[in-house]
């Protein structure tokens, strides 16, 4: 935090190979890899099915009710960026709409994450242009209130820093600091290779009872198995 | 109000011509021209995307748990209505079904805005008859229950009167008072207008800090312009 | 409740002819024929539009923030089985996920019920696999808390007995107990007919308040019909 | 509802004999009489127990996270007056505190009904102003939205019009339109008779099950007594 | 469940020695003892702190704002009982007051709990009767809808048997099957003592890692201790 | 974040002095001073009226469900301290109560907050150790996740960083950067100093709407001042 309400010009970006990695990943899997850590509160839904984006993030932090910070964001914004928008309490007015996304979009910005509300969603469907939100809500805003733009926010009840990574689609946004982007993307690669084994496994009828040996830790915690009152199968 | 329960016959209908002009409009246009007033609360959401309705209100008063008032205010409803239900207290019960939406659509109703839940969705799906609800819920009703038609009502969080406009999309639902809807049209023309130029200079990447000078507000507010650690663009 | 934690093996199951007979008549009806009763909670929501299932329960109870005995639930499941997933106390975890629904779909399960989060729902939908959860989330779970397999759980607000019969749908999630199933069943078949009946009447024009009386009712409580000052018809 | 923002500086009170009438029998007791209206939303506790007013409202509308309007309203306070402020959108922030209060103490109100939140709780104890409100919270706002003062608004779920009698207690909020309350005081009287002549009834340990038939009334909706498997009392 | 609505006469109730013996106990310890079940959620409060009460349930199962089934189920209560009050769907309005507490109490009631709201706190606090509600609200009810007294009932999302012992304090609302409170006393009786045994160590400065050896689990868990930034104490 | 679960042992800790000056101000000035930062969410409330405690953070981040990190926290913290305890989801389990509280305070620590729920808390407010959650329960946690202590957290809604200085109250808590304190303290200073200014003013009947030029800032708003239909006074 930089004391009293700034706009910092200059901001570290992830590694954008590293991006397109993670993004190929999904959220839930990057989240998983991460140590389970990042992933925005599951109130955050995207405007349609299917959304899914990558990028790094260009954070702002708006009082309840006002967006002026968020204007001044746009010009901070460079290709591949994602707006991540926080709100100082809570709010679900909607900070964002078409205007916004078109201009976003102008700037090379692939989609937004605010801890607010949404409005235009039929506009912002019809562009393609993908937003996680709290509420979709028409209810207008001021642009009279001062903020912050690009320190680190709380958005979904996660620290996210300005150039971190952002991954969003159908479960989620989950945001990895750019330090530990490499080595959340290794072992994502190991992941997604364990689940391949897994799944095929699974699909034959094998149980990940079996494969975990998991009786034996219901065992351990005191799990007892008993017969029950119907048919021997 | 009437004192007590009480179902009103005969109400006065704002003009249809101003029904359709708003509606084209859409509800996140409507609400801003209306002073940033009228919008019913986030949690009432279409039963379907791209769900988009206009009309006149017929109101209706339902204690928790009762759907008898909707019945009685069948009768009232005229082509072009939208009926628009209240709770006396709060409720997610489905007090509006198919049954009740076939009923109101042969009598020219265009769609209902309930502050509770809702039921039979995928037929009215297949109806295409919009209803926007706090809750999707099978929750069966009783009929025994007193309350009110045709008085002004609490909807969610905002009043409606009966005959008022109601404008009902994706973005959400507006409403707008009989004797304001002219001039809320004619603002709305306003800002349709305003927003299509402030459309093309931002999609030709221009930024709304420099068309509405927010660098200026800024200032004023005590935000500051600090560098940050990242390197120059 | 069998005391300390455990896993009940056999278990009685509803009959699958019923099981289909209420599938047809859909969630809402069911809830209606069984006396208004059964009725999850409305905040578990399918993750698609259109999902539909029925069959019998296998049931299960974890503590918040694990999934252990789901994983020991799935060779107690057998085709035609519903995977009932309730929380010890308020969760919205990713309980369930794409690895999961695959091996309960190796062992016939049709669906899921969980009342907490699910995840990797792209996939899920990709397979036509119908979850009802109360959230979508990536949040990642242990596999190391006690619980319960195929005891009488809690889930949505609704108490579920292994093998009753589940009933899931664009409406929500009913459950009937395997012994009320034919009375159901019989009550349902009632219902459609007179359902029939009503809509016939109702698109023809009459009125409800008419065929059932409600003016009657209406007037015993006290309702009165005041003129208003709108214009006559 | 007045069109634009803007403050109205005369309004009609309701009578001050009601007021004190109404005051004594209680929040429960008079949304009773008044046909169970009026009780505003239970999310509204005050913030100590015993907490307990009655006066006329003079009320405010603010936009979310300002409270500007609060600011302009207190000079048209008189007396016997409870300011009642409603929010234009969801929030929680602080909107009033002790330094609002004081003044507002200086100009008579006897207290405050918040649909947001108040901060300053511990002072505001002292001081033994008593706050009905959504939230403590003591986020700060800013003063610079336009609103409205005294025209009719939506708090806590209910409409509140200038000058109408609010009665508030430990059960809550309800308020009374000015032309109502004469009835509604006459009902309160002989509600509070009824209600004393139960009371001593039920102390002597008669059922209300008897005193209003309602076994009758189950038998009619079908309620069924069945014996169960206890012993005979 | 006896399929259509109904009340059951007799029931069979938990042993009162035992009964008082887990009042002892408190909830929190009883709902450890009773392999961490049966706690009822946690938005049901009471309506003073220090209230404190333990019996057998007499249980009612309502439709949303109805307390008619109440009404009935009062000449069923003995001395000794809790009644625990159930709902078919949310609600919150005011099921309970102070005339059904006066009756209650001359029957010998020792407390109520209700998923729903309850009102006249302040006359049920000068009573000294005990109150667990979601909800303060005077919001008045009807009394014209079937429903149950004496099935099992799912209350705060937990199965609540008649006759199961009831045991409610500042902490909650925990409910033990009757069948299984001589258990659950004993183990209530050996973790009173472990506690009374860790709570001696910890006053004297021992660590709870050290006792369990809860350092070994975490390394076990891949937790790692790493040394800061900090001064060495 | 240092990626995997870790026990970060040695923190810097804001100056004790701070500490206490700040704790003097109390968390609404705190906050304003802050440029109305650091607040948690209104959501966390003390268990018992009149609480209030300062001191510096040691985090916690543990899963939801699982409270062994809380367990290894402990002998890391030193007299002063707070400790401050987040959660990786949505939580209201118990996982502080009264053994973990008298362990903290044999070691100094003066009080805890906690983003889930509490439990014991009759005997905590006997002890006189205050708690700020968001529930109370009584609902048993496990032993066996693997978390962090000492990173920096999110509680609340807000980062808090370990050693930070929290100052918590009947208002809420807030949370003070070490880095931040110094210049806040400065501010708060000056705060007091103008709000004792005001209080006297207002006192005297003098309206901040006077003393701040508010009808101005309205007026550039477009605020419109009516006469209405009320007397003159």
């Amino acid at each position: 935090m930089t004391g009293g309400p700034a706009v910092v010009r200059h901001i570290v970006r992830a590694d954008s190979a590293l991006v397109e990695e993670l993004s190929k990943a999904g959220a839930a899997t990057v989240h998983e890899a991460a140590w389970r850590t990042g992933l925005l509160a599951p109130n955050l839904r995207p405007i349609y099915p299917g959304a899914r984006v990558a990028g790094t993030a260009v954070t702002v932090l708006c009082p309840a009710g006002d967006n002026l910070m968020i204007h001044l964001a746009i010009e901070l914004c460079r290709p591949g960026d994602v707006l991540v928008v926080a709100l100082a309490s809570e709010c679900t007015d909607g900070l964002v709409g078409e205007l916004i996304a078109t201009s976003l979009r102008a700037h090379g910005v692939r989609g937004v994450v605010v801890d607010a509300g949404v409005r235009d969603v039929a506009e912002l469907r019809r562009m393609d242009f993908p937003v996680w939100s709290r509420a979709v809500s028409a209810q207008g805003t001021t642009k009279r209130a001062a903020g912050w733009v690009n320190v680190p926010v709380v958005c979904g009840g996660q620290l996210v820093q300005p150039g971190a990574v952002v991954v969003a689609d159908d479960d989620g946004v989950v945001c990895v600091p750019a330090e530990l982007a490499p080595e959340v993307a290794k072992r994502c690669r190991a992941r997604v290779e364990r689940e391949h084994a897994m799944r095929e496994r699974l699909v034959g009828g094998e149980l990940s009872a079996d494969i975990n040996d998991l009786r034996a830790v219901a065992r351990e915690l005191g799990v007892e198995y008993v017969d029950g009152s119907g048919p021997d199968d």
